[in-house]
């Protein structure tokens, strides 16, 4: 039997800022013989309420940057520029370029009893109804109500994660959700993780709370293997490099509460040279 | 007895975003013979929480910018900007620079009785100390206290600016500075003016609030006189001129909220190209 095809090349992986480290995460978990070059567009961030035509632009130059570092495949971690982005950007690479989105349709569609099915995301991911499309395409049925909630990052970003503050404000956007029949909640952005235990409070146990990150790279995994692009298991893999457009050192600290290890150094790229 | 010197150069005046507009529209005010060119940074905003290497990379870009439309002089009306930038790139350019800092220092040394003066801003603005300095530089013996109020600019952003939410956080942020003795109170962020009245009433009567603004269009005015580069007394001056880096439709809207006229047309550049 011929040997399986091996590709040792590093998985790139980009988000608005430190956000798409949980989908880093997740891929580490799933995919730990993989390398990553992580791309955090901290000069720009946040991406949420800016022009598709500028989220557009600024993931064209981080693909060009991180195919100068040899990857194999892309994956956005950011929800806004998978759902405003990916749809131009993928078809203009040889490589795979996957989002988050499909990934996060899917595992509602899996999870949902009754077809309602909720989304949160910054405002530029709710007006796109990138989510609702998805979820329509596999299930034409379900109904998708998407809610922006533009002062979660903020929140998350100042450290009011467990502040009581963040329960008033889940409540001031979600109030209306929770008097839905909605069994299932997408959390259509990077940083809402961070907020899934207050979320799945205020929404107690009748309602599911999908991640998708989790899903993502499953589906990165499936793409991977499915290409040949594989890197030989159990060989020890390279080191994970990142980069980031703006203050690396307050990236490698939260980097270093996400991530299952110490981020050792990240590296100041100037992104829109590329 | 000659006449005096004058100049018909519009003046340059840029921010992060829309918040600057508080200041265009101050320097509309006293000096109504002059024309405006006003960029906003809209597709890097906020700058309040980016570092000093960018933010001066983002100024000059920006200054080079405004020179292409011959300016005269340039006001950095971004507090931000102001405390991390204008120290160094004023010294680069023939054409006056200014920010808002000096402007605010000096309006509150005026007002104090008790020399205890109280600072808000971003991050990067109060971490700089840049207002202590200039403060202390005026008055040696004034006490200053910087507090940073970063959920204070995505509260303006989203709306909530007269929310009972905000009276919250203004509590979280500035519940310290109401018990001290601090007698004047600068708004070190251009946004903050939007949030006027709930800060004042939260301090109370024996706390004077200074919006540098006002003050730095005098700055402006003088500096202007003393150049010989007022435009002709009395002569119909050309339109404003109102540039973003993105979303500017968005901005145009927000705009005319906070001008005394509608703003017609804003025009979207690539910053990042001068």
């Amino acid at each position: 039997m011929e040997r399986a095809q091996s590709d040792n090349r590093p998985i790139g992986i980009f988000d608005s800022g430190v956000g798409g480290l949980t989908v880093a995460r997740e891929i580490m978990r799933q995919l730990p013989q993989e390398q990553l070059v992580y791309f955090g567009d901290t000069a720009r961030l946040p991406y949420g309420n800016k022009s598709q035509d500028n989220i557009i632009r600024f993931s064209r130059q981080i693909i060009r940057f991180l195919k100068t570092q040899n990857v194999k495949a892309i994956v956005i971690a950011c929800n806004t520029a998978s759902a405003l982005a990916l749809p131009t950007v993928a078809g203009e690479e040889k490589i795979p370029v996957l989002g988050v989105i499909a990934a996060g349709a899917r595992a509602a569609i899996r999870e949902t009893r009754n077809q309602k099915i909720g989304v949160i995301g910054t405002e530029a991911t709710i007006q796109s109804q990138t989510y609702g499309k998805a979820i329509r395409a596999l299930c034409p049925q379900a109904e998708v109500t998407g809610v922006a909630c533009p002062l979660f990052v903020p929140l998350v970003e100042e450290g009011f994660a467990e502040h009581a503050i963040t329960e008033e404000v889940i409540d001031i956007y979600l109030n209306g959700m929770r008097q839905s029949r909605m069994d299932t909640l997408i959390l259509g952005c990077t940083h809402y993780p961070l907020l899934r235990k207050k979320i799945a409070e205020y929404f107690g146990e009748g309602v599911h709370i999908v991640n998708p990150a989790y899903e993502a790279a499953m589906d990165l995994k499936a793409v991977l293997e499915k290409e040949g692009l594989c890197s030989r298991l159990g060989q020890k893999k390279a080191e994970d490099l990142f980069y980031v457009s703006d203050a690396a050192e307050k990236f490698t600290k939260l980097a270093s509460f996400i991530l299952p290890y110490d981020v050792e150094k990240t590296k100041e790229i100037r992104i829109e040279e590329y």
